[in-house]
């Protein structure tokens, strides 16, 4: 894990079922944690280096707060963001490497990209594919629809010109997740879906990025940003006539 | 439809579901149809320009002939193509335009392009998805897995360097078909899905298909060639780090 | 057709998609169309004894007291019903024979006869399920959630004691519908599924009240009091120890 | 846990993953493990009264002759039986308690009971559902299809009188499994639908058939049977039209 050798993490919602995952896994990869936060309280044992912060909204102040004071980077994955917040997370992004994360699974990104590579088609299309984004969370989820729903929708729309035509919310079964982009064309569909069955994907991702970011100059990206130049570099096209 | 305007369609499998309704389209296009071959005989009323042969193998032979004899085009979409046949069709391409599809849909060609999206990205993610393809046809389809099916298993192979861990026809349910591809990573899975619910969909594609064909030189190509051609020319990358 | 072979049909809403496929079957099955009521007029050719109302709600008026003058039965399949439509349909039910029907097709009767199914056994098991329904109607229909979904969510309210937690209507894809109903459990779920593909499936069920309610006596009934009768009397414990 | 108080429990294939999973829920529950039994060893802490044989057909031999030293129920929950182990279980059904469970959570239960429910309607159908079955493990699972997939097949042939018309295995996605039955109808398809995501769901129904089996007379039974009767005893008729 080049450039995290001497990465500190520190853990803001340690407790959680995302946190203690993370915790897990960061142990078993041998990078030491020097902050848990929980409502247990704030246990530092030495300053991380980079902060992920897997917690409510509630945490943002004093997590912002402790980033600048150690100059430690911070991996932002609580998924509401109020506008307030964003503006104070670009703020911190003149001091520290900040990253912002709707969704850390590698999937989620996956999808993403597909769904703009339809998109980049739809111009050239005989008609442009009418979008349904759906998900799914446990009844446990209280708001509705997911940040990462409403993400895709906005990417179909940013990217297709057109908005999607409906954006749905199920409440039913169990952890983690499911997020389907329905592109409807005449007597056809295609459905570029995400399933997430474990916390892992998640931390995975968390995993991922740390190399990254404990190398990386201040400013703020989004974790997106950062899996494109991980693993797309130099990608070939992927909707490309020469083959 | 430029390029189109002189064309004279032929039709072998005038009188099956995807013949008839590439029939009725052509009309409604204002296309002339010039031969429409059924079981019940080859009615020739002017030599196509270009011919669609949507029945089976047992008319090879004989759309073959014609075919060279009107130095017509031939879009041939029988799904089951022996060797033997697969070789003639070369040499005809070295007379004739020749265009093999193995499913005429646009969202066909959206899902290949996909996959091969993702594989693309396969050497530089963490892991590479394990890929297992599924598709589902009514009853009445003798042959499993479909041409379709075998298809994005192969673009899987040849795109990713891994073969496809699992192939699975299911004989089920209403026309027309569903093809799913489903990329597992651990604790996530990605799946591209295409369904097509009405036999429009092969239609349109056929249709999309006439002018290019009509104008263009000798030479066997596939219809994901000329879809290439027409709608992703000039497509931005797909995974791309640049937005 | 015991029963049938002296009814004449009446089709209020005839030049719909519903109501011209409806009135297609009813000529295949011999049955004679004494009424084509659309937009375009009220076409009476002689008085029907059956009148299948496949309109909306504007020609309700008109209906009841056409089939009141004419001493005819009603099968009304208006989804949409007004309380003060409802209480007339009772009134009409006094003197002649009126069936409603939320949705005509048998899969949907089945998928409501499983749901009480297992909600019959909720008592008994070791937790009640969490009930979850989820409909799909192509973008073109403009209310939701559809009426049969919720007649399902109220099934189940009414069969288990507990309201259904979720109920969820998608807008997307191709004709007809789909509606499930998930039924979830600690670590598992069951789900109760019925996906309709053509018209078909609601003419067939028209056609199947005819014979009935050609003999009935005046009174107000559904269309699954009428499937009960012909389908499940007599039918064998459903969830039954011994065998 | 009426019945269950003076149970002592046997676990063969303690250190697996379900085998596991039980052996923590009896702790949970109060039930002393009197045999834990794993590639490790057997070890007997005290005879068990009723055995849970959750392991692989190469223990078979060692637990029945355990079974009938101790006079232990035994609940045999390995999926392949060979045609030899059923009549050697039915012989020790003469002396013990004998339950034989394919798949022992309450869903799949629920699903056998749902599609026995539409086969007894079938006679009265305008026409018999077509039946597919289909079922999905993940890649690990060698043998398809899962004995589960077969008995829902099966079942379908005993109550309907006509066989599956397809039987598909995937192995694709994360655990546990996935089983469906489509009953497809002309233009209309219901789906009784069973997913597993925990192991939790067969561990429940191991602890809901512990009291049952310890207080029973010496028999083979089914886990279904034990179900039937702790659940559905006294069930109104599911299809049933007194309502």
């Amino acid at each position: 894990m080049t450039g995290s050798s001497a990465s500190v993490a520190g853990v803001v919602g340690a407790t959680g079922r995302l946190g203690a995952a993370l915790c897990s896994a960061l142990e078993s990869a041998g990078v030491p944690i020097g902050l848990r936060a929980s409502r247990a309280g704030w246990a530092v044992q030495e300053p991380p280096t980079v902060v992920f912060d897997v917690s409510g909204p509630e945490c943002f102040d004093r997590t912002v707060r402790l980033c600048r004071q150690w100059s430690a980077a911070l991996v932002y994955a609580v998924s509401a963001v109020p506008d307030a917040h964003a503006d104070r997370l670009r703020q911190l992004g003149r001091e520290v490497p900040v990253v912002r994360a709707t969704n850390l699974s590698i999937g989620h990104w996956i999808q993403i990209r597909l769904l703009e590579a339809v998109a980049s088609l739809g111009p050239s299309l005989p008609v442009l594919p009418v979008a349904a984004v759906w998900e799914r969370h446990p009844i446990t989820k209280a708001d509705r629809p997911s940040a990462s729903a409403t993400e895709l929708a906005e990417v179909w729309r940013e990217s297709s010109g057109a908005p999607a035509a409906d954006l749905t919310s199920v409440r039913a079964g169990h952890p983690v997740s499911d997020h389907a982009v329905q592109l409807d064309l005449p007597d056809e569909s295609v459905t570029i879906a995400h399933a997430v069955t474990g916390i892992g994907a998640a931390v995975r991702g968390a995993l991922l990025l740390l190399p990254w970011v404990s190398t990386a100059p201040a400013g703020l990206v989004t974790a997106h940003h950062i899996y494109d130049d991980l693993i797309a570099k130099g990608v070939p096209h992927a909707a490309s006539p020469q083959h």
